[in-house]
């Protein structure tokens, strides 16, 4: 608990809950000093409908931030990866920052910003295929270190990635002293977490609904990124 | 998905966010209707500062419901249960409801409303000694279903008990597809998420500081709890 740090924790409209507060969980009982930065000073909407306030504005976030951590869901994801703006803002404290990181689908929006290109990466399941668009290397892992850059997988890897986080930042012992408060001991109550473990029939149920949106996902990044990866292919 | 439910999820002031946040995001992927239900309208508080609105009043909230959620935060648990008015809520929809569950301390609030007497029950691994006080057996499980009172261990274990719920109410198909909707395949990084695995020196670090709390908690089930106790000790 001795060591605080700042962070940065982006906002956005349809960011997934869950991927925004377990780490912000994290990372107040760590003791960091925490801006929730958003574009405009109006809430951000979520996919379980509660809306979360901003405390500060892209002009006014510390230049240089310990971490700088985006959310995910991708609705929220696709509109931010299209959002010049938004990824300005990534790109310039993800940059500065001494962390970098993202849970969910937010890893497209550190790629599109720049942030990934020749580190290993991952991304929900869903669009971990997608992450060598930006010239990263897609790992099939549920957190991902590559030197100061830190992805994670679904949602729910929020949690593993922020303790992981937790412990490069303040130390083992202050990482495990909060997965201790918040009883971490995870015991889900099916093996289906994962696309190897639910099978090829659940996985192709989630798919055939969200294939549209991973579409969109990567027209998102083809048309802000298309210029850098058509460079590098010239240059090969 | 094809079956919805009615939830009524209790929020107050001083909550454990992610309590909360964790299984509406199961409850609103298995479709179903949520009521938030709180003491006033104004938005709650909690641990991590985020506010969350209720839309719905302790008199509008649907008297059958199927499921009656609480969440934690040792504050908040012990100011509601010496709230008579969020008492005899709990008290009256959880009797009704097909099933009553709770997360982190909020097991301690569904004691104190009478509903857990004579069942199995489990709460933070560092509230779990005052479950007796009730009258529910102390169970030393991360959810522990007994006939239709669900309970579950500190903040995260809501994850696991949502499932749980899920499964329950909308069968294990509609449960296993959220699970790999929202990546849940837990990797911690530590072992340290239950005092067994982190040990003594560890324990004592956070009870030395949790203590008056936990404290003020068996004062606060005495007093409300308190007669109902005496009585049965009267009749035994």
């Amino acid at each position: 608990m001795s060591k605080s740090f700042a962070v940065g924790m982006l906002l956005h409209d349809d960011m997934v809950a869950i991927d925004h507060i377990a780490p912000l969980t994290v990372f107040k009982l760590l003791g960091a000093q925490i801006h929730l930065v958003a574009r405009t000073p109006a809430p951000v909407s979520s996919d379980v409908g509660a809306n979360f306030a901003p405390n500060c504005s892209f002009a006014d976030c510390p230049a240089a931030l310990d971490l700088l951590f985006v959310p995910g869901g991708m609705r929220g994801t696709i509109a931010a990866m299209r959002d010049p703006a938004t990824v300005a803002f990534v790109a310039d404290r993800g940059m500065r920052a001494r962390y970098a990181a993202s849970v969910c689908t937010g890893s497209l929006l550190l790629g599109v910003a720049g942030l990934l290109a020749g580190y290993r990466a991952t991304s929900h399941w869903y669009t971990r295929h997608l992450v060598p668009l930006f010239g990263a290397e897609a790992r099939h892992e549920r957190v991902v270190i590559d030197r100061n850059r830190i992805t994670a997988g679904g949602a729910t890897a929020g949690m593993d990635m922020a303790l992981a986080i937790g412990a490069e930042l303040c130390g083992e012992a202050a990482a495990r002293h909060v997965q201790l408060i918040l009883e971490y001991d995870p015991r889900p109550p099916f093996d289906a977490g994962s696309p190897e473990a639910a099978g090829p029939a659940a996985v192709a149920v989630v798919l055939a609904r969200r294939q549209p949106l991973i579409d969109e996902a990567r027209a998102a990044i083809e048309t802000v990124f298309g210029e850098a990866v058509f460079s590098e292919a010239a240059l090969a």
